[in-house]
């Protein structure tokens, strides 16, 4: 089997002033090609260790993916040691790269400094694929059997996580055509208004009955609720995928509107995709969520054509005046309330002239009330088919009680939306 | 000096489907009391990879701390290697803990079995320091100088984030009890509005003259600008940061009012402030940033204090009728202007009633029009002192042309704002 070690460079990550996610998302795109992951390692900018532990790494595995240290600054003597690594003294400037340096730096308005330049020059010892979201290239060094005792690989890739993720597919590509790798078959399920416990208690009997070689993951997070991931780890790739969709098709007995796409998806991606298929506007009333719900919303391509806009209400004030909810309601009934938030998705939709409305009012933190206490949200849905609401109750941080209100939030937009163009 | 590995065990982190946290967190704290952490490595649920590269870090470090591989379903692995390394093939059974996973498992209601009470047992070999929300102990195992070359301790701690975090003090003040740490020093100075490269040539005449014994690093990021961090490894407190704070005086002569914060800090957090101790209130209104600017702010604790709202304008009927942005304004200068970010930042600050207001208007991503490219985001701050609008150009993807137009504006009403206070 193919083993690969990810090694991470950086004083920023070993003072714990940074998390590594790089390595994460790595061992996934690895893992899905069967590329065993033996070990990540983080360590220091300093020249010794990054050529001596490498070389450790690559004795014990025939691929290593490097992350970090290769910034334009003097903190950064990464290059260096890999030239010395394998053998190089000679730099040269890649055309590619050089040119990328200055799109880039042009299109940001910056002037290209000679430093900016010195990203684009590489040992004459690797190959390069070129970084198309940062300066510093990705430089491959192949070392023969003879090095290391089997033949090995290094990609030595930036830290940046956004140039990593824009490069890792090269950098995979080029694992596939170098390395007896085969593929892993992968299926998607996205869930919703479940937590992980729940979800194994309930579909244990489903979970219990599938077939062994079709291994479950759950995958948590916040924004997106749980991801199950079904895999197989050999075969034909048709027949395999037909087993798994035939497996998803018997979980879907299970959850019904739960799933909310079998693909890897966000809430606010499907939501967009129901709007926009149904020709429908949506407009938003934040008040705990704060604008999450509208960045969420605003950061799919495209949101332009079916998000008309939002008002976060922060203040008593900006409720009564800009969204009419009534300051008798709110003494009444308390500010986080059914009444109220139901209140302000249907004002919202009347200023804003929208086809649904989605609105927010809760305690995100140590605050609460008479009425209701921190980490509920009371969220409010309006429609053709009128208004809605739901309280949900989280005990999270502020943070991340923010990220599940706005979650649920979209989640109860999304049921309600497909309820309505069923009808 | 004092060095330390950070070992995490665990099959879970490897596949990527865990992003490791505990390591950043453990590795705070040690810096905090002056020991460097050397490496941070993490390895399979395997008993000869467990016992092997513990080995390795504890000769090469004095002091090892792993997390992980405890759970009642895996402990086998972990605690048998850990018995072997360290010479032991005798259990005992600890009462502290043993009393504590009856008191941990009663309060949630569920019965102790014998899978539940082995989690108390160790090898004779090490001392225990309790864990007080979870039922696998912390142990220590410390070994005389012949054994690695050097006297050297193995903390094996719980994996699970919550349990790790309650313990680490007591692992602190073990360490400070038994090694001759120093304290290092830190300072950060927040830097925004210049490229990582731009600063870096900026400030090389201070880089280049800063004594040898004082790190310098750059941290850039899209949210938070360039974070720069000086260090200083060993000597006196006082003196030496007092040291590093005579270069932080002479970097401002470079930097000016591009420094937001000699702290770990974010925009948000510092405009936050300079309203709060003014008294100040503030309003916003989004297009393209999509509510992103909100959010930032509404993330800071007691935002509400001072933020009274905002209008996320996305569609063009909402600028003219909420914003109060005329028709043929916006005819004749194009959405994306200076003219439509004032007449943004004018109206919502009169809608809302607010001391200062922020607006944005721009092409988060392949759009553009004639006057215009794509990237492009005009801010507009309005408050007493009158409005002024700033033109800004990224060429990112989506997500992070919003993260840099949302952070721009937010230096841009920063640096309004204190001009105001300063009148």
């Amino acid at each position: 089997m193919v083993t690969a070690s990810i090694t991470t460079i950086g004083d920023e990550i070993l003072i714990g002033q940074i998390v590594d996610t790089n390595s994460s998302m790595i061992s996934r795109e690895l893992g899905a090609i069967g590329v065993k992951v033996s070990d990540m390692v983080s360590i220091p900018d300093e020249r010794s260790q990054i050529i001596s532990r490498l070389s450790e790494e690559l004795s014990r595995n025939q691929i290593v993916i490097s992350t970090g240290g290769l910034g334009p600054t003097k903190d950064d003597i990464t290059k260096d040691a890999l030239a010395e690594l394998s053998g190089s003294s000679t730099y040269v400037r890649h055309k590619g790269q050089e040119k990328m340096v200055y799109d880039i730096l042009h299109s940001r308005g910056l002037d290209v400094l000679e430093i900016n330049l010195r990203q684009a020059d590489v040992p004459d010892s690797c190959e390069v694929i070129i970084n198309r979201r940062g300066t510093a290239p990705i430089m491959i060094f192949r070392f023969p059997a003879e090095r290391f005792g089997h033949p090995a690989v290094l990609y030595a890739m930036p830290g940046v996580s956004y140039e990593t993720e824009a490069a890792l597919p090269e950098v995979i590509n080029d694992i596939k055509a170098h390395f007896p790798v085969n593929d892993i078959f992968h299926r998607t399920v996205m869930v919703y208004g479940l937590a992980e416990s729940a979800l194994a208690k309930l579909i244990e009997p489903w979970e219990d009955a599938l077939p062994k070689d079709i291994h479950l993951a759950y995958l948590p997070s916040t924004l997106t609720g749980v991801r199950l991931r079904l895999s197989i780890y050999e075969g034909e790739r048709k027949f395999e995928e037909s087993r798994i969709d035939e497996q998803i098709e018997s979980l879907k007995a299970y959850l019904g509107d739960k799933i909310y796409s079998l693909q890897d998806d966000t809430l606010e991606a499907v939501v967009g995709r129901l709007l926009r298929e149904s020709g429908s506007s949506l407009a938003a009333a934040e008040s705990c969520t704060g604008g999450e719900i509208a960045h969420m919303i605003t950061t799919v391509p495209g949101a332009s054509d079916y998000f008309l806009g939002s008002i976060t209400s922060y203040s008593i004030g900006v409720k009564e005046k800009l969204l009419g909810v009534p300051a008798s309601l709110i003494a009444k009934k308390g500010i986080v309330s059914s009444e109220v938030a139901a209140a302000m998705a249907e004002g919202v939709r009347r200023l804003i002239r929208s086809t649904y409305s989605v609105a927010t009012t809760g305690w995100a933190d140590a605050y609460g009330d008479e009425h209701e206490p921190a980490g509920t949200v009371w969220v409010g849905v309006s429609g053709p088919g009128g208004t809605i609401t739901e309280k949900y109750n989280f005990k999270d941080d502020r943070k991340r009680n923010i990220e599940r209100f706005s979650a649920s939030a979209l989640d109860l937009l999304r049921r309600y939306i497909i309820k309505q163009l069923k009808r």
